[in-house]
């Protein structure tokens, strides 16, 4: 284990744990996501590549697509919790909505497009959660061809 | 009309065109894209933002999506068509693909991030199509709010 790994006790960074679980449960890859307004989670979302044979659906962007059409006001003041570095997608979505803040449950086992969110303003901070970097490492073990696919390499 | 403004013969960019139309004869937003595969289509799509209440059904994900799973060396072989300019999600669906080329339909009413996409190695050329432009510009004049909430401003 990583020297900085951690434990999460911090409510929405489990709430995206208990989505990346979910998706667990139902064969799926295990990355989840919490959109988070004023403190409150307005969409909840989690990878949907096998479950539904989508290639847009990264948890990020379900949890997105969850919270529904929402004005642009509402991204400028939310937070959004995922428990797997963005990849240069989901990073494209955070930009087009101005989200201002990203929490970051880890990045070990991949490192998606952090740079350009910090260079384009936004905050990032990365956890390296315990049940995260499990998660992610255990199913990268198990099924490399599909994770493979889901980053395009 | 801009000087170098064209009527497309390109069937993929006519393509592309019919789905915007097709978009707009929903009430939807008029954007629509083509993914093609060695010279044959494979994904096509259009901007559902207010016909599936979606925040990430732009057009360009709308046909990756449509397109269905696929492996990397598929998006490494295609070219995206897109009547607009692609935004930052858009644009970073392309890039965690690896689509190496698009053609943009105009890049008038909106510019996307094709900065972003030429940095990171991605041919893009731009058309300025007449009929791609004047969707657009309809459009934004006479929807403007949904128009701003589509592009996060």
């Amino acid at each position: 284990m990583p020297v900085n790994s951690t434990s999460s006790t911090d409510p929405f960074m489990l709430a995206a744990i208990a989505e990346a679980e979910a998706g667990l449960s139902e064969g799926g890859i295990p990355i989840g996501s919490v959109l988070v307004h004023q403190g409150r989670i307005i969409g909840r979302g989690h990878n949907r590549r096998i479950q539904q044979g989508s290639a847009i659906l990264h948890g990020e962007m379900d949890a997105l697509e969850n919270a529904g059409r929402l004005p642009a006001s509402v991204y400028t003041q939310s937070v959004l919790y995922t428990t797997l570095s963005p990849c240069a997608m989901c990073t494209g979505a955070i930009l087009l909505y101005r989200i201002p803040q990203v929490i970051v449950g880890e990045n070990l086992t991949f490192l998606g497009e952090e740079a350009l969110l910090r260079n384009r303003g936004v905050k990032v901070d990365v956890l390296q959660n315990t049940r995260c970097i499990d998660l992610m490492k255990q199913f990268i073990r198990n099924h490399p061809a599909l994770w493979n696919e889901d980053i395009g390499a």
